[in-house]
């Protein structure tokens, strides 16, 4: 497969850029291709702004439709159109970071504001639902799978289903669903490193081997069941039906967890 | 009382840029100072590096480390300098921002990643806890409310408890939770503006009031019941004690919503 490696960590002498290099090497070993974007070393710039569209900045900047037209036109960026290029050929999609606020660092966030916009990333019409895009496990990067690898300095249980820095899965909720399974891809379980501070040599190969083992199984791995807009169940306002997850509230209900579930 | 208000609209010429202004002159009104943060306008650089803070490229860059010692050092950017010093004379801090991916902008993420720094936004050990910082709660900036303001394009029922996009108060958890109750403010429950792509004119006037009226009520509302890391009833690992939230998991747990739960 071909493997887009996005690494938005500032120091390649961390622990997140030795977890990367052992990684790679272990896929270029399967014969799997691997593209990287290390933001810090190509000096990304994060910032959305009128210039990455051509936009006449006397005019009003409205950015969804402001964009779309850039697409069209020919005049994005050529670095935006550098990275939909990397991502048109990839098979899979890495995205890895520390954890900072709980969420992505600025410049990885501002890898997607920039990158993953309307009819490259989203916006085909669904035919069977006139005046709504196809998203959400269907749609214009379907086909790629995306996995997220995290290093946290919060010990495990805190990040964990009652911890108190929120379950990780859901703190990465955004991502996961709102980003990634909304532009169709299937998002693998993420790989989270907790304690990446105070990381022993012994934990250090045993997170490796661990990520070595997660990557090489990207193909074939289960994704995250999220339920898609279509067949998820639904209704017309986009809201879960009440045949699932009854009496349910919060980012869990997207998850089919329940095998009685019918949908 | 005095207002910090960060903005991370590019368009000032936005419904985002009229709300504020809307909201600025009622605060101004009624005798509250208002100073800004307008991170477009200001040109504002969300990335970490290891130039904020005076560090030797030779060296390994642990960011924890090294921003806390620039601190102390005084060799901080100026830039961060500045707005720390902002913060510090505030009463209350109002973040606002279109929600772009389910999530803050690349620039408004990189002001926090960049100046709620170990020493300045958290790290006073707790006196009952040693080895633990106050946290959630308590804190460096304890003392402050906090009101975050999101304009998103999704529509209200998909932005819900139940709707596909994810219940918005939990997509901003790590904004609410892990960052403004984190170093110690008292956090209102968040102003979203739906649809905000498609907003008549009534319902401009409508959410104008409706802004005044949260921004003016700030001293006195009522903030969101967050369990606290000192009394929230947290075990000793952090994660929440069987007795509160029994059998649930997931964000939600973190909020004191049973008016019969003992915490």
């Amino acid at each position: 497969m071909n493997v887009l490696w996005v690494f938005a960590h500032p120091e390649p002498r961390s622990l997140s850029g030795a977890l990367r290099d052992d990684a790679t090497r272990a896929l270029e070993r399967e014969e799997h291709a691997v593209t990287h974007s290390d933001l810090y070393a190509m000096g990304w710039n994060p910032v959305v702004t009128a210039a990455d569209y051509g936009h006449d900045p006397q005019e009003r900047f409205r950015v969804g439709p402001v964009s779309a037209s850039a697409l069209e036109r020919g005049t994005l960026s050529a670095d935006v159109l550098a990275e939909q290029d990397k991502l048109k050929a990839a098979d899979a999609l890495v995205v890895q970071f520390p954890l900072w606020w709980y969420s992505v660092p600025a410049i990885l966030k501002g890898w997607f504001d920039r990158v993953f916009l309307k009819d490259f990333a989203y916006g085909i019409e669904d035919p069977a639902h006139p005046g709504r895009t196809l998203r959400y496990g269907d749609g214009n990067l379907a086909g790629r799978r995306a996995l997220v690898v995290t290093t946290a300095g919060g010990r495990a249980p805190a990040l964990g289903p009652r911890g108190i820095n929120g379950d990780v899965s859901e703190l990465l909720f955004p991502l996961l669903h709102g980003t990634l399974f909304y532009v169709g891809m299937e998002v693998l379980p993420p790989v989270v490193v907790p304690g990446a501070n105070r990381v022993t040599d012994d934990e250090f190969r045993a997170t490796s081997a661990m990520l070595r083992e997660r990557v090489l199984s990207i193909p074939t791995a289960e994704p995250l069941a999220y339920r898609t807009q279509n067949d998820g169940g639904y209704d017309d306002d986009l809201v879960l039906d009440d045949r699932h997850a009854p009496g349910r509230a919060g980012l869990g209900v997207h998850l089919q967890q329940d095998p009685t579930d019918p949908s």
